[in-house]
């Protein structure tokens, strides 16, 4: 039994995008949730249901977000599965399976430890894990 | 709050995919379920955890599932949510709302009533929508 957790979507301008995205969910736009992480570029807006959409603004050029927008005029960007035994042991185990991991480590994220698969490794999607982290559950 | 029922991922091969896609999720591979839809050309393998993975292969060209392999590759082709208020109601809400859908009235799909939002209107998501049978739940 997995658990996905969020599905990041790349997106021009959040202002444009969040209406959309609360008409096709049902979210009302009080709901939605703004961040802007400053160190990776990226504005983002969370809406909340049985698992999390994650609207990502590049804020500026030469992001793997940024780069995506440009390239794909945005979309499907990334999946994200909670790693239920723990991201260090997730990661372990993956790369031991061959999985192409992006660290040899996880990281210290907003919600938790996480890690990243290669899409070349994982039929052509971006996969992060994150082990929550549990103030945040 | 929204339902994400399942996410459809179109893939070239699901004797290559399905191992893939059981490895990031921990899904055994005899628990994954294979049908195959002759009108629409496409073979599908289901993996379920807190959604549903849907990999669509197609086993035809000039369906919308072979053109997106041939144009992308593969990768994410569409979502799907529940209406929960029934699939009518939610059709004709969102074409109220400026919605562009596929069809005027939803149709019979293999898990119940479904229409389709075009990408356009959608954020650039091909986005369904599903009315869930009751037997089916």
């Amino acid at each position: 039994m997995f658990t996905l957790d969020h599905l990041g979507i790349v997106v021009r301008s959040l202002e444009d995008a969040v209406p959309i995205f609360c008409t096709l969910t049902g979210v009302c736009p009080e709901d939605v949730e703004f961040h802007e992480v400053e160190s990776e570029g990226v504005r983002i807006a969370m809406l909340k249901g049985n698992i999390v959409i994650e609207l990502l603004e590049p804020t500026r050029g030469g992001t793997g977000i940024a780069n995506f927008l440009e390239k794909r005029g945005g979309g499907f960007h990334h999946w994200c599965f909670e790693a239920h035994a723990g991201a260090s042991a997730r990661l372990a185990e993956l790369k031991s399976q061959g999985m192409q991991v992006l660290t040899d480590e996880p990281w210290q994220g907003a919600e938790g430890l996480v890690f990243f698969v290669h899409p070349k490794s994982a039929g052509g999607i971006l996969t992060e894990f994150v082990e929550k982290s549990p103030e945040r559950d």
